[in-house]
C-alpha cells in the first residue's frame, strides 16, 4: 500500500482513480440528489467531542465483544454488493482483512463471493450473513442455513430497501455487472442469480432487486426469520425510535442505524442524528450498530459516546479493496483504529466504556452559554 | 428523448444549451437577486422524510382525485405562460402529456395557444384555466365562459401577480415575444393580444401586464368570479395564514400555495415553508395545492406529507417541452413519478394517505435529542 | 447611462471597471476581515417578506416626511467623504439627483465640495450635514453655522469614528486624496484641510482622522451641539438599544442606526439587526433611519416594516457617480425606488404606513410550525 | 518587514510562500480532517461585538498583569515548538519581540533554543516555561528548575498532549527535525534529545513523543508539579468546565483555555466557544487564559470580554518568524496591536476592564429581537 494514503480520504481518491467508472459510480452514489450523502458527513461535524484530560492512559484497550464473541476493535465492516468490482478477491479479501483485525465482516446476499468461500478464506473474521429476503421464501431459507453451517455468527436482515434507491449514474450507465462476475451465492444459471441486462435502459441491479426481492415483506417476516434460525438476528436500516420499538417487540437481537449508505430514500436524517433517537428508545435492551459517512476515528468516537456498540464502514472498504485488496482494506481498518486511539488518548479514554454520553455535546447546545 | 436525461435537472441543463438566451432567461429567472428562488430549494433540503419500514408495499398507487376527478399521480402542471418559445406545440403538448399521465394541466391565461387549441388537443387531461383579471372585466368574464365552455375544470385566479415582478435579466434582453407567437387568448389586434415592443426598455410582458392587469382587484373580485361561474375557483398565490383564511371565507374551493416561481417578490418564504402555516390555517376545509421548486420525488413526498393534496411544476414542464415536445415534458412527470413511488416503497408508504405528517420532520426539530 | 444596468450590483460591477483601484478600494472597503460587510448583506436574507394578496394597489404613494419637510420616497443618500473621486462634480452631482428625487442628500464634513457649493448645485434637495467635531471646538461650531446659513435641514453627528477603522487596502495603497482635490469645507492651507502624505506608510485619510477629529467627545458634547444649533440633530452610529436611550435623554431628534458601511469596528452586527433592537427601545419617540448594505428594494421594504423611516444608501450612490456623475446616482435611486414599488405593489401596501411589522419575520422564527 | 504586509493573513500567506513544505505543513495543520481548525476561526465570526459610544477614548491603556507583573498588552506568545525551523534564532528572536511590546513568550519543552538561550536573549521578556512531563520524572524536574533558575515566571503545564494528535500531513512529509537543528533542552545524545528518523513512516515528533512523554500522568502529577516549584503552574489546554474545576482544585494559577491549536482532538469545540464555559466555573478564583486562531483585534476584543485574562498566538508568531525574524514578530503582535486598540476606541474601551461581558453576544441570541 502506498504510504502516502494516510486516511480514508485519501483511499477514495486513489480509488476513484484505478476503478472503471461504472463500478466507481455504482459505489459511490446516493440516491437521487444526494443530499443525505452529504448530510451524512456533514452531521458529524454538528457535534463537538468534549475531552476529558490527566486521566492515565498509558495502556488502553478498543477491545469489544458482540454476541459472545470479542472484538479487538468496534469498527466492523457493513455488507456492500459486488465486491470483485473493486477486487479479483472481493469479499474474501475483506473478511480475511477482518479477521486479521478480529473484527466482523459482513457478507451481503448479492455477493460475487459466497458464503461456502468467505467462511474458507476468513476463518478467523466474525462473520455476519446480510439477508434479503426473496420472494422464493425456501430460496432465502436456504441462505440463512448455509450462512448457519458455514459459521456465520449472526443474520443481519436489511430492511430499508423494499425496492432500490434510484441512483441516477447507475441509470445514466445502464449499470451492469461485468460479464466475468456473478451473484456467488446463487446458481449462477437460476433467475437469482442472474443481473444481465434487461434493456430497461435501467440499472441492472434495480431491476434485479425489483425481480427478485420481496417488497410484501413485514414484521411479520421479521419474526419469521427469528424462528427459523437459532442465529442472532440484526434488523439493518432503522432510523426512528417507531421502528426500533417494533424490531425489539419482534425479539431482535441487535439494532443497526442505517439509511444505507444514502442510497435508499434521499432526504432521511443522516445516521449520526437518529443514533440518539434509537438509543434512547432501545434504552439498553439490545446492542445498537451504527453505519453512514463514518471516515474518520471522530466521527466513530462520537457515535461510541452517542451509544453505539459498533460502528461499521461501507464504502472506506470499497476504497481499500480496489486500491490494495486485502492489504488495502486492512490499512483502511488501521488508520481507523489508529485515529479512534489517538482521540481516546487524547480524551482521557483507556476503554470503550470510557467515552460517555456527556463526550459528545451538539455545536448549538454548547455555544449556548 | 435522449435516455441520459435521468432528472429533472439533467433536462434543465439540456434546456439551457437548446433555448434561445430570451426564451432561456425569461423562463429560468426569479424576482430581482432571486434569494427566493434559491430557498426554493434549499428549503427543501431542511426537511428530513422519516421512512417506516417492514410495511407491505408490493402494490402502491399514487391515484388521488380533485374536485370530483380521478387523477393517475399528484403531480401536476402549474400554468407557465408562453409556452411555444420552448416547442412549436407550446401548451397544446404539454396538456397532452398531463392527458396521458392522467392528471391536471393549467393553463395560463397568457398562453401562445388558446382555450379552444389546448382543449382540442388534450381531451384526456383534466384543465384548469389560471385567470389574471383584466381591466376590461366583460373580457375576463368571457374568458371563464370559453374555459368553462371547453371543457376545463376549474378556474385558478392568480393573486399575487399585481404587477409582474421585476426580471433583471428581461430588462437586459428588453424581453419580447417572438414575432411569430401570439397571446392565443385575445384577439391579435387587441390590446390585450399584442406584446410588442413599447419602446420603454423595460421587459415587455411586465409593460403588458401593467397595462392590462387590474391591480385594484381585492376580495371582493374573487367573490365576484365565485359567483360568475359555477366552476370551482381556486386562488393561487397564497403564502400566509391570513390570507389563507381570507380565501375560504370567500368561498375558494382551493388553496394554492406558490410565490409564483420566484418570479414576484424577492424575499418571499420558500412555499415547503409557507405551506405549514396555510394547512394548519385551512385545516381540511379545503385541499391545499402547492408549487414551487419541486423537482426530486423527495420534495413532492415532503410537500404531501405537509398536508398538500397536489404538487405543481412549472419550469420543469418547460425544460420538457423546450427538449422534446409533449415527449419530453411526459418524460419529466415520468421520472418525478418514478422518484415519488421509489421514495414511498422504501418509506412504507402503499397510498397518498399512507404519507402522514409524522413522516416529515425539520432537520433543526430532529437534531435535538 | 448603460442600459444594461438594471439593479445596483450592475453599478458596483461597472464602477468597479472604471475607477482607479484607490479609490475604489477606499470606497468598497469594510474595515479589517471585512466580516460586518458580508454580514449587512447577508442578514438581510434571514428575513422573509410576508406579502398581502387582493389589496387595492392600483395607485401608490412612497412619500413620507422627515423634519416637516416632504420626501418623494424613503430611500437618501448617507454621507460618503471624498466623492469627487468618482466624478468631477462629486457631492453636488449626487445632491443634485437626491434633488431630482425629491429626496435627503447627506454631505460629509470631509467632503470635496463645500458647504456652499453643494447649497448652489442642488437647491432642491434636502440636505443635511453630517459632522465630525473637531479638536478645534471653534471651527466645528463654524461648520454648522455654515450648514444652517446654506439651507441645510439638519445635523447628523457621526459617533462611531472616534478614529477611524482600519481599511486594510488603504494601508496597501498607501491612500491619499488624489493632488488636485481637497477637503472643500476647509481653508486649504489649514491643518484641516491637507490631507497630504505624511510618510507614516498608514492611510492618509486615517492619519488626518487620528490628527483632527476628537476622539474624546462623550454624551456631553451632543447635549452642547443640540444647544448651539437651532437644527435638528440626528445622531449617527447607533447599534445598541443602550445608546438609543442615551441619545434619546440628550434631545436628539432622530436616532440613526449604522455601521459605518462597515468600515469602523469589524463584527458588530448587522444593521439590519440592529434596527429592531433600536426601533423597540425609540418605541416611537423619534424616527429611525438605518443603513448599510441596502441594494435591493426588498432590503428596504423589510427595513420599513422593521420600523424605520429612512433608509440611506452609500456606496450605491459611489457606484452611480462613478459611471454616468448625476444621472447614474439618479438612476441608482430610480433603480431602488422602482424595486420598492414593485415590492409594494405585490405586497399590497399602497402607502408606506401599510408596510406593518408583521409583514416580515426571520426564517428561524417563520420556519418553526 | 514588507509594508505590504498588514495582517496576520498576510503574513501567513508570504509565509507559506518562504518556508520549506515539510516546516509549513509542521506549523499549519490541525488534527486529522482539521474541522476544529477551521471552527477556531468560524466561530469568531458567529459573536458580534456591540460597541459603546460618545465615551472619552482619547487616550488609551491596553496595559495588564499577570502573576504580578505589568503587561504592556493583553496579546501574548504561546508555546511553539521547533521555531528554527522558522527562521535561524528561532525562539530568542521571539521572546526578544515578546520583550520590546513588554508582554509574555511561552517556551515550549521541545524548543530548538534552550532555555538558558532564551533567558540571554530576552531579558525584557517575561517568560513562561511549557512543560510536558517526560517519563524521565527526575528529568523532567530539572526542566522546571532550569527555568526558575533562567528567571522564568510560571511554568504551564500542556495537558491535552498525552499522546500528539495526526497530522496526516506530517506523515505524509515523514516530517523530521532538520539535521542541523536540535531539541534544545536536552542532551543531543541523550533519547529526549534526538528527534531522529525511526524508519516507522511516521512523523517523527509524534514518535518522539510517544516515546518520551508519559501518557499515564493525572491530577496527582499536576499537584506533584505546584509542589515541586515556588512558580506559579498554568494548566493549559482546559476546554471543559469540568477540568477547569479540577484544576482549581489542584491549585493551578491559571487555566489556560486551548485545543493546542486545533491540532490534538479534531472535533473538540471551537476556543472561543470553550471560553465561557471555563470563564463561569472559573468564576473569578484564577486568570483565565486562551488561544486558538486568533488573527484579527476583534477577535482579541472579543476573547477579553468573554473573560479571558491574556489572549496568546501561536501559528502568527510562527509567520511573523519566517518572514522577517525578531522584526516580524513584532510587527506581528504591533499589528494586533493596533487592531485592538482601534476596536477599543471605537467601541468605548478606555481600557481593558472597560470590556465587559454585555459587550459582546452571539449572533443567534442578539437576532431574535
Ligand atoms: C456499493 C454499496 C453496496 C451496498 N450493498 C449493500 C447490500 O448489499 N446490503 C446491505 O444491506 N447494504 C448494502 N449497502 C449499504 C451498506 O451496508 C452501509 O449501510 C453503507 O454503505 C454505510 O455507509 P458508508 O458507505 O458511508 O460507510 C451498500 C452500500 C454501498 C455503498
Ligand atoms: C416562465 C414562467 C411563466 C409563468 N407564468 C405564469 C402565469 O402565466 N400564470 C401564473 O399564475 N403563474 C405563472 N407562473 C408561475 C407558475 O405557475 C408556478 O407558480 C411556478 O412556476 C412554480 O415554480 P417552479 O417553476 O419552481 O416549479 C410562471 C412561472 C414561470 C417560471
Ligand atoms: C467611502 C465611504 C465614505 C464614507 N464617509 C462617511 C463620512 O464621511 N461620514 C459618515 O458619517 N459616514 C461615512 N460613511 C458611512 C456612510 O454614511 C454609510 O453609513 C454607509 O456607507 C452605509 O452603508 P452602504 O455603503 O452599504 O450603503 C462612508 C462610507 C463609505 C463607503
Ligand atoms: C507548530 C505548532 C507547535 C506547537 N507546539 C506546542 C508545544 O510545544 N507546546 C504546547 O503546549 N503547545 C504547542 N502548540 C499549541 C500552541 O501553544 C497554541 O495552543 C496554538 O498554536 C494556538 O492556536 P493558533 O496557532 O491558532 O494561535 C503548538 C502549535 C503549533 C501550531
Amino acid at each position: 500500500v502506498d504510504g502516502r494514503l494516510v486516511c480514508v480520504q485519501d483511499f477514495a481518491t486513489a480509488a476513484a482513480a484505478r476503478l472503471p467508472l461504472m463500478a466507481l459510480d455504482y459505489y459511490r452514489s446516493g440516491a437521487t440528489s444526494q443530499v443525505t450523502l452529504i448530510e451524512n458527513r456533514r452531521a458529524m461535524r454538528r457535534w463537538y467531542i468534549l475531552p476529558r484530560l490527566l486521566r492515565d492512559v498509558s495502556t488502553r484497550s478498543l477491545g469489544t465483544s458482540v454476541f459472545g464473541h470479542s472484538l479487538q476493535l468496534p469498527i466492523a465492516i457493513a455488507p456492500t454488493a459486488l465486491q470483485k468490482m473493486a477486487h479479483p478477491l472481493g469479499e474474501c479479501a475483506s473478511a480475511s482483512a477482518a479477521g486479521r483485525h478480529g473484527t466482523v465482516f459482513t457478507l451481503s446476499t448479492i455477493a460475487t463471493s459466497s458464503i461456502e468461500e468467505v467462511a474458507r478464506s476468513a476463518p478467523n473474521a466474525i462473520k455476519f450473513f446480510q439477508l434479503y429476503i426473496y420472494r422464493d421464501r425456501s430460496l432465502t431459507e436456504k441462505l440463512v442455513e448455509r450462512a448457519k453451517a458455514a459459521g456465520f455468527k449472526a443474520i443481519v436482515l436489511t430492511v430499508d430497501a423494499a425496492t432500490f434507491g434510484i441512483r441516477r449514474a447507475d441509470i445514466r450507465n445502464n449499470f451492469n455487472l461485468p460479464p466475468h462476475l456473478k451473484l456467488a451465492n446463487f446458481e449462477s444459471t437460476s433467475d437469482e442469480g442472474t443481473l444481465g441486462d434487461r434493456g430497461t435502459g435501467n440499472s441492472g441491479i434495480n431491476e434485479y432487486v425489483k425481480d427478485n426481492f420481496d417488497a410484501g415483506i413485514t414484521w411479520q417476516d421479521l419474526k419469521w426469520l427469528i424462528n427459523v434460525t437459532t442465529l442472532p438476528v440484526v434488523v439493518k436500516g432503522i432510523l426512528t425510535s417507531a421502528d426500533a420499538s417494533l424490531a425489539l417487540q419482534a425479539g431482535v437481537a441487535a439494532v443497526w442505524v442505517s439509511n444505507h449508505g444514502a442510497r435508499q430514500v434521499d432526504g432521511v436524517p443522516p445516521t449520526i442524528e437518529a443514533l440518539p433517537h434509537v438509543v434512547a428508545e432501545v434504552n439498553g435492551r439490545c446492542p445498537v450498530f451504527v453505519d453512514g459517512g463514518f471516515t474518520d476515528g471522530s466521527d466513530i468516537f462520537k457515535a461510541l459516546a452517542l451509544g453505539a456498540s459498533l460502528v461499521f464502514i461501507g464504502r472506506p472498504v470499497l476504497w481499500g479493496l480496489a486500491c490494495a485488496g486485502e492489504q488495502g482494506v486492512y490499512q483502511v481498518i488501521e488508520i481507523l483504529k489508529r485515529e479512534l486511539d489517538n482521540v481516546m488518548t487524547n480524551s482521557g479514554c483507556r476503554t470503550l466504556s470510557d467515552i460517555t454520553r456527556d463526550m459528545v455535546v451538539r455545536r448549538d447546545q454548547f455555544s449556548k452559554l
